[in-house]
C-alpha cells in the first residue's frame, strides 16, 4: 500500500461466496508445548509454522503419548519444520523437527494454543490501474502462507514491483492486480466481481518465482488465449518451461473453473511440490535469489507489453517486397547475411495482409516480438504498413 | 460353443458375396511323399503344415526332380516347416524343412495328397450378446490356420475368454463376437449382415496376443473412431505401441474398406511378419504365454469398459470449485502433495462443462479413465455433477 | 537459347515496375588499381569479383590511405575475394585477398572503373512450354551473379536441362521458365505479367543445386500448397530437408510477398550463406558435382511428375476388398510377406473414396508416388477404379 494505490477490502465472516461460507476468522497470540519446569519445547514464538494453521484454542495438560497425534514432522526432510492447515476441520496441533521431538522425556506436558476463532472478516487488497480501454488484465498472487518465502512472498514482492512499473507507465489495458488469501480470497473475489468479469481479456497468477528454476509459464484451461500464446513467447525464449493446464496448483484454479474459464494463466519458476523446501521452514529467505525476482519482474513486463502491443497490420505495397533501400530501411551494400534487424521488415511486410498479429509473425519466424515490433514501427514511419480495422 | 451361446453358420460353396464367390470346400485325409519302398519322407499325419492348403487331389509316382518345385522350403529358417496356402490357384504341393529335403536320394518317389475339393459350406461361428442398446462391438477373429498358435489359436482363446466374461457382466452395448476365417469369411459375414452393420459402433479384430511382444494397436481407417481413443489410452497405458492404419493385416481390411469403412481397429502383440516363428511350424504352443493371453483379455475389458461408461457431464457447481471438503471428498488437512484421487476430481469438475467425455479428460489428463470414472461416480453422489444430456 | 525455345526480354530502364524503377544499366569495360608505374595490383581482367558489382566510373589517383575504405576483404577467409554489390547506391569499390591489400607500399595508385552507367535495358529470357491446361508450372533461377558457381549457374544449369527434358514429354501443365536477375528481374516479370498470375498453379524458385549437401525444400508463404507436398514428398524420401517458408532467400521472396501470394518453393542444396564459399570466389567450379545437378534435375522431374498425375480415384468395389487374384493383381500363393506393390494396391483401394488423391494416399501410408501411380494404372486398367469427377 505504500507503493501502489491499494484498496484493502473486509469481507464478513459467515458471507456467503460461491459455494463457499467465508470461515471464521483466526488470530493467534501465543503457543507452546511446555514442559512441566515450564521450559518451551515448541514455541510458536520462534515461527509461526510451529502451530498448525487455523488451529482452535485449546489450554490443557497432556501425557507426551496422548500429544503425539498433535505433533507433525516432515515427512521426507526431519531437520524441517512442516507447514501445516487445518482451514476446514476445527482441529489444533503443531510441527516440528524430528530430534525435537525425539529429545522429548515421558511425561506430562502443558499445552497452549492461544487462538482466536470467531466472527471478523476476511482481507484482501486490490489496485486496479485504469488503461485506455476497460479491456483489464488481471494478475493475483496468495498472501496466505505466513512466514514462507518462495511460495508466498516471492509472489507478493514480484507483483508489487510490478504493479508499481504498470502504474507510472501509459496503458492501452487496464490491470485488476489482486494481494489475496489462497481459494477462499479468489472465490469472494469472483463472487464480489462476477458482472464485471467481461472485462478480463488475460490473467496471470504470480507464485513461486524466486527460486533458482527457470521460469514456468503453465496454460490456461483454454490453453491457446492470447495470454498463453504471450507468455508462451515470452518465457520460451528466455529457455523458460511451458506447460499444459492442471486444476492444480494456486488460484488459477478458481479463475479457470467450467463456470468462469477466464484466460488466466500462472507463471512461477519451480511448481507446487518441485522444489523439497516448498511448505516447509526451509522455505525461507535464503532460497529467494535477487536476480530470479529481477527476471520475473522483466518477464512479466515483457509478456504484457506483448498484449499491449499486438497489431494486425496490412502491407500497403503487397506486391513484391517494396523497395527498403531508398526509404533508408536497408543497408545498401548486399552480399552479406541478414541482420535480425532486416529479417524483421521482411517478416512483417511478408506476413501483413490484415489476417496476422505481430504475435503471429513472433510465433512463425521465431523472431522477438519486440524487434517485430520495432520493424513495424519502422515501417508504419515509412508508410509501407497500416494498421488493419 | 461349450463355453459361449455360439451359433454356427454354414453358407454354401459357390455363393456370391460382394466381389468373390465362396469356393470348393477342402478336406483332406491323407497326403504324402514316400520313397519306393513305401517310407514315407513327408507326411501329413505328422503336421498338416506338410501340405500345402488347398492343395487339389493328386495321386503319382515322380522323379525328384521333377518334383522339386512342388517342395516348399522356409525362406530363413530352414529348420522350420512354412505354411503355405494356395485358395484360389488350383495347385498341390509339399513343405518341409530344407534337412529333410537335402537328405532325399535322387529316384522315384510316391506323391499322394488324397484332399477333397468340392460343394460344401464355408463355417464361421457367431455370438451375439445383447446390451441395453441395439449399439453393437464388433470382435473377430480368424480362424483358418490350423496348426498355428499365434497368428490363430491366440485370437480364439482370449475371444472365448473375453465372450465368457461380457456374457455375465451388465451390458450397455451389444456385442457381435465373430469366429470366421479370414479374408472370406469376414467378406460372407459382411455381405449377409449389410443391412445392420450400421449398429456398429466400434470393433476389435484380434490376432497374435499370445506372443512376448508387447500389446499393439492399430487404429481403424478413420483413426480417430471411440474404440481407437479407448484402444490408445488403454494400450498406451499399458506400456503398448499404437499404431497407425494399414490395409494389411487381418480381417480389419475388409471391415476398413472404403464401402463399409467401420470403425474396427486390431489389437495384436506382434504383427503378421515381425516374429521370426510367424507362418512357420514354429508357431506352436511353446510360443505362447498364459500372461500373455490374460493381459490381453485384461486390456480388452478395459477397452470395452471405456466404451461402456464414456459420458460427459455438466459441473453443477461450476463457479470457483465446491467445496470438497464439506462433502467429504476432500483430505481435512491441507500442505502436501495432491494424490491421484484428488487430481481425478478436480480433472472431472474443472473439464466437465457438458463438451468433454470422461475419455476427453482422460486424455488431456493423462490420468487413468478408471481413474476418473470412479471420481465422477462420486461427485454424482456428491449432487455436485450432472449427465450431460 | 541454343537448347529451349528462349524469347529474350528487354525492358528500358527507368521503367516502373510494382514499388521499383529499372535502373540504369551497368556495363564494365575494365577497372584496376595501379602503381605508379603502371603495375595492375588489383585487375577486374582476372575476375570480375574484383570490382564491387554496379560500381560508378572513375578514373583518378589516390594515396594508399584515401583508397582503403573503397578496398573489401572477405569477413572469414581473407584468402577469399569477396563477392559486393551496390546496386541501388551510387558507390564503387574493388574486392581482393587480404595478402594482396597487405601487400601494397604505402603510396599513390592509379584507380580505374571504367564502367558505364546509363539508358539501356534489364534482360530477362523465358520460356512456355503449353501443355493441355493452361494450369500454369512457373520454374525460376536468378542470373545476376557472374563468376559465381552454385549461387547462379548450378540453378541455370539445372533448369536448361529440365526445361529441355520438359519440352520433349507429353504435357497436362504448362510451364513457365524464367532466368532473370535476382529481385528487380522477378519484379519486373510479375509486374507485365500480372493478369495472367491466376494461371499459376505452383511454382519452384531454384538455386544452389550444385554442392554437396543435400537437397533442401523450402515450403511456399502457403506452406501447404500441392508443390508444397509433391516437393516435401520427393525431398524427404531422397533423405532432403523440408524447411518452412522464410521471406529470405531468392526470387521466392517476391513470389510469396502478400500481394500475390503465389504457391512457389525453393528447391536448393546448401541455403544462401550455408556454404563458406557462398559469395566469394571460391564459389566456381570446383565446388559443383556432377552427380548433384543430375539429383536435382531428377528429383525436379519427380516433384512435377507428382504435380502432373496426382489424381482422385473411386474405388468401384469398395465393399471388402475386391479378389485381386482372378484379376490377376495378386500372388496366387499365400503366406508370405506383402510386397510393396501388393501394399500400394491396397492402400489406393482402400483410400479411394473420392476425397484423397495418390498424393494423399502416398502421404499417408509412406509409399512412393510412383508406386501408387502404378498401382492405380494396374487398378484403372483391371476396372476397379474410376477417376473421380
Amino acid at each position: 500500500g505504500s507503493r501502489i494505490p491499494l484498496t484493502v477490502h473486509e469481507v464478513p465472516t459467515g458471507t456467503r461466496a460461491l459455494d463457499w461460507v467465508i470461515p471464521d476468522e483466526w488470530n493467534i497470540r501465543d503457543a507452546y508445548v511446555a514442559t512441566a519446569d515450564g521450559e518451551r519445547v515448541i514455541d510458536f514464538r520462534a515461527s509461526n509454522l510451529h502451530v498448525v494453521s487455523y488451529s482452535e484454542p485449546v489450554r490443557t495438560r497432556m501425557r507426551l503419548e496422548e500429544l503425539r497425534p498433535r505433533l507433525h514432522v516432515h515427512e521426507t526432510r526431519p531437520e524441517w519444520v512442516p507447514y501445516r492447515t487445518s482451514y476446514y476441520e476445527r482441529s489444533w496441533g503443531f510441527c516440528a523437527a524430528r530430534a525435537t521431538l525425539d529429545a522429548l522425556p515421558e511425561g506430562t506436558y502443558e499445552v497452549v494454543v492461544d487462538s482466536m476463532l470467531g466472527p471478523g472478516s476476511l482481507t484482501y487488497g486490490e489496485c486496479y490501474l485504469p488503461g485506455a480501454t476497460e479491456d483489464e488484465v488481471l494478475l493475483s498472487t496468495h498472501v496466505c502462507h505466513p512466514s514462507l518465502a518462495n511460495d508466498n512472498l516471492s509472489g507478493i514482492v514480484v507483483l508489487s514491483e510490478l504493479a508499481s512499473a504498470l502504474a507510472s507507465e501509459r496503458r492501452r489495458l487496464s490491470y485488476r492486480i489482486l494481494f489475496a488469501p489462497g481459494t477462499i480470497g479468489s472465490i469472494v473475489w469472483l463472487a464480489r466481481n462476477e458482472d464485471r468479469l467481461h472485462h478480463v481479456r488475460a490473467g496471470l497468477v504470480l507464485a513461486c518465482l524466486g527460486d533458482a528454476a527457470a521460469l514456468t509459464y503453465k496454460r490456461s484451461r483454454q490453453g491457446d488465449a492470447r495470454v498463453d500464446r504471450a507468455a508462451a513467447h515470452v518465457v520460451a525464449g528466455r529457455g523458460g518451461r511451458v506447460l499444459d493446464f492442471t486444476p492444480w496448483g494456486w488460484d488459477e484454479r478458481q479463475f479457470n473453473s467450467p463456470g468462469f474459464a477466464l484466460p488466466v494463466g500462472c507463471l512461477t519458476r519451480s511448481l507446487e511440490g518441485e522444489f523439497p523446501e516448498y511448505h516447509s521452514s526451509a522455505d525461507n529467505l535464503d532460497l529467494l535469489r535477487d536476480e530470479s525476482l529481477e527476471e520475473a519482474v522483466e518477464a512479466l513486463l515483457e509478456i504484457l507489453d506483448v498484449l499491449e502491443h499486438d497489431r494486425t497490420y496490412v502491407n500497403l505495397a503487397p506486391k513484391g517486397e517494396p523497395q527498403l533501400g531508398r526509404r533508408g530501411l536497408y543497408p545498401s551494400t548486399g552480399g552479406g547475411a541478414a541482420s535480425e534487424e532486416q529479417l524483421a521488415l521482411l517478416w512483417v511486410l511478408n506476413q501483413s495482409d490484415g489476417s496476422r498479429s505481430l504475435l503471429d509473425v513472433a510465433e512463425r519466424s521465431g523472431l522477438r516480438f519486440d524487434l517485430l515490433r520495432r520493424a513495424s514501427d519502422a515501417l508504419l514511419r515509412g508508410g509501407l504498413l497500416a494498421e488493419s480495422e
